[in-house]
């Protein structure tokens, strides 16, 4: 069995309501096309996750985002290696997305309602998680 | 503020039965001495995840694992950085546990009873998580 894992670093990025950001995998993407992901993206060997991340928010959504913390982890096969994807919370003071050509459309969600978006499967379990806390502290 | 992050990769390694390894920080240890956390270590730049948890794991548990999945994360600040902690499952056919200097302890633990003991603040909110599913489950 492959033990071969590559890392990817990925935001929920918040916007000063709270709200969480989506954006959808144009229709020419080789995997998940039309489905929704959190930005970010894998991290070459030896690259400070920190700061990719926050390039990779930049590159695909135009926004400058500052990193909260870890808040969750998922997994996805590919047919060579395993990619192990670190959630982080982030939040940017403004909400003028700009998007890459990677991805075609986004929105602001509430973080109780994410997972009504058809998301990537590798983000589902954490959602589910993410949604069901966010419900329980609004309930509280 | 700080974005320089380095990972970790640990694992709640598992038995036959299903319980979970928690090894105990040795009273030398410069941080969180005395308390317990699970097998692994920090990521060298570059380094193969999933090769680099079995090698630690062999190192602090003599025990050879194999990795079932990635199962959540968490983090620590440290003076000059923080830490992202992936934490896998894993699973392993023999219990021969033998330690090394890092450790001073080890015990086989149900998933449903991490958080009885005096767990490494960063992985607190993980076993807490864990231990939720794990009743929920049981009860179900």
């Amino acid at each position: 069995m492959s033990i071969k894992y590559s890392f990817s670093a990925n935001a929920v990025v918040r916007d000063p309501k709270g709200r969480c950001l989506l954006l959808r995998r144009s229709a020419a993407s080789r995997n998940n096309a039309g489905r929704w992901e959190f930005p970010g993206g894998k991290l070459d060997a030896g690259e400070n996750p920190g700061e990719a991340l926050l390039r990779e928010i930049r590159e695909e959504t135009g926004l400058d985002a500052e990193i909260a913390r870890v808040i969750g982890a998922g997994e996805s096969a590919l047919p060579d290696r395993r990619v192990a994807y670190v959630l982080f919370e982030a939040t940017t003071l403004t909400t003028n997305v700009k998007l890459s050509s990677e991805h075609d459309a986004f929105e602001w969600v509430d973080a109780a309602r994410l997972c009504e978006h058809n998301l990537c499967p590798q983000f589902i379990d954490f959602a589910k998680e993410f949604s069901r806390k966010a419900q329980t502290q609004e309930g509280a």
